[in-house]
């Protein structure tokens, strides 16, 4: 089986293990390794409360090279104040110390439980461990995998190869989230490495415009977290002539990066919080792009949709509704919406269509929902998934 | 026991029963007739998807004296296009008929599911029938209440009696709604009556003042009908002197309306689909209005408070989340988030609160949340439930 783990680019050694953070004695400590330095890039929350290590990666992201990223889960270092500022920062020096780097070369990000210290002491140990195991085998990539995940019931992961400028580049990706997802900027965790080499400011650009259309186009229940956090750290020794511009290269390598995240949005989304099924919403005909992009996220953001999904229900009035108060311009009278190949509404009425057969489109792992709103040329999308009791258990019963 | 139905006030005759809308042969068909003739105003959904019925009420409750109004539940006649606007005409003209006043002077409103033509044959005959029975008693405003009812568990019902420049005046209102409820205007259908002597204009403003701080600061999942509707009628037979200007008589006619209306709304969050309980969320110290709506909105709607809630459980890193994420201006370094009156985080930081304590607060059938923002003097409210299994249930895996 191909390496498809974020060892899979040249140039990355990994490690993921459980060093005490979760009780239940799951990995939640990942480290990603790249000796000869990366050039990096990141996107974070845009919650006005924003955890401790996003603060800090966000100052040292901007620093070259990048050597190492620290990603701890079970506890997310948020509302923790000054204190948490500073495990923060241990935890980078820790990182530091063990690889023989400066601690400004170090990315960081937690995922987990909101308001609690970190139990610095086990993760200061956790570090000095990982740092032995670190390696370029696919093992030691789903280890890292496997150590971001909160209530994931599965690690997401995927890469994509492509020929730049002649030379075999890689990217791979792994993410983390189930819950708490909001469409507002990256999603929760997502670690990236490449072995391209491509300049810091087109990397940065291509990122942002990666999970613009991946990470950011999904919705789970409309929550943006204190901690989202997605970084991508490029080797370079893929030995690619340097991408400089927005060339034809630039443009592949954005292209397999899209792919890639919106690979892990729908890995995301299939396996959300209670999820059975998601669906992909598209919205055209709209008088502007921002209406398109409201509209399809009003859609998805919908509790009776999400539920009317669940039960295979083909409840067009209840997109309807969605799509009539989400205070974009539309036309009543010319208003249609398909589920899958089907409309269901066509002309600001319902069509006479087949309920058994749409049902059955519904209850497929995926689906797709088209509203028109025939005022417009733009159009957006947004992956959205399904209601179920399943997720009113986990966070209902799951006690702080 | 004192009547606390719509017939309450003098000169309104109410009748409700059963003519075949729903299959369930539960009451469908509501009618309220005021003899003397009504001074009347309503408020309606901002859904730019209307219903028929709302378009046509929209028309007729500029028109003076109003005498009666007709409600149907089971059928929401929206998305039904020329036929269902047709349909509802028929509606005004049959009761017209049978109280043998003009079709001009009836209000008009349906709730139920969407996109279907109303059954108009059944609705005419029991149409006839509620006239026949149309009644000032007691029985007859429960009737009312019961036959406008949809998923509701229990009729939702209050009165209120004031004295007005030494007369009494006895305001009554019934509401129903459950789910697709949203807090940007009346909540589904409302219908109140007074025997008060008002102008037109300040029945209006009046009206519309109460709905602005009781029905529409509550949400169940916030969404917003096609069909909300909240209209009121005078009698003006209490016969005090007709409130003319905003004076002591008016401001104590709205502090009854809306003290009227706010015990509806916590009638309808309590009966909310699925919901065992519902809190009341307060942000103050906000740097203006609109900013501590906003709050208060994001956190009544937000699931996984709402599942927390759910749970009893004091989880008020989700609270701070999602005032993070609401986009209003905030101090981080001095947030505060009271649960009950127990500060659970306090100038940005968790206290250390007995866990336990605040649980048995939140499994109470009704509790407080309050965010300080601490940045300026303006606050807001708004009221949610708890998101349970039953939501999931109600809304999953009932069909259309």
């Amino acid at each position: 089986m191909p390496n498809e783990t974020i060892t899979a680019p040249k140039g990355f050694q990994a490690a993921g293990l459980h060093c005490g953070v979760k009780q239940s004695g799951k990995p939640d400590l990942a480290l990603v390794y790249c000796p000869t330095g990366a050039k990096a890039a990141a996107v974070f929350t845009t919650n006005a409360i924003e955890a401790a290590p996003v603060t800090l990666c966000r100052k040292q992201v901007q620093n070259a090279p990048i050597y190492a990223a620290v990603v701890n889960s079970g506890n997310a270092n948020a509302c923790t104040g000054a204190k948490g500022l500073m495990a923060a920062n241990v935890m980078c020096n820790k990182v530091a110390k063990e690889l023989d780097i400066e601690a400004s070369q170090v990315l960081i990000a937690s995922t987990g439980i909101i308001g609690k210290q970190l139990p610095i002491t086990k993760i200061n140990i956790g570090i000095t461990d990982a740092a032995t195991v670190l390696s370029e085998s696919q093992a030691a990539g789903n280890n890292f995998a496997k150590a971001i995940m909160t209530t994931d019931t599965r690690a997401k992961q995927a890469v994509r190869t492509i020929d730049i400028y002649s030379k075999t580049v890689t990217i791979a990706a792994t993410a983390k989230g189930a819950g708490m997802i909001g469409p507002n900027m990256a999603t929760t965790i997502c670690v990236i490495t490449t072995d391209a080499a491509i300049s810091k400011p087109l990397l940065g650009k291509a990122l942002k415009n990666a999970i613009g259309a991946s990470l950011n186009r999904l919705t789970v229940d409309g929550h943006q977290s204190t901690n989202d956090t997605a970084m991508i750290l490029a080797s370079g020794l893929a030995e690619n002539r340097t991408i400089k511009k927005q060339d034809a290269g630039y443009r592949r390598f954005v292209r397999a990066l899209n792919d890639l995240c919106s690979d892990l949005a729908r890995q995301m989304a299939l396996d959300a919080e209670g999820a059975t099924r998601m669906f992909k919403v598209t919205v055209k005909g709209a008088a502007k792009k921002t209406d398109a992009t409201k509209a399809a996220r009003a859609i998805a953001d919908y509790d009776l949709v999400k539920c009317a999904v669940h039960g295979s229900d083909p409840n067009w009035g209840r997109i309807i509704c969605a799509v009539g108060s989400s205070g974009v311009k539309l036309n009543p009278a010319k208003l249609a919406c398909k589920i899958g190949d089907v409309f269901v509404f066509r002309n600001g009425k319902p069509t006479n269509f087949d309920a058994k057969a749409v049902s059955k489109i519904i209850s497929q792992k995926e689906h797709e929902i088209t509203v028109d709103l025939n005022v417009g040329k733009h159009h957006d999308f947004c992956y959205g998934c399904d209601l179920s009791r399943e997720y009113v258990h986990i966070n209902a019963d799951y006690h702080t």
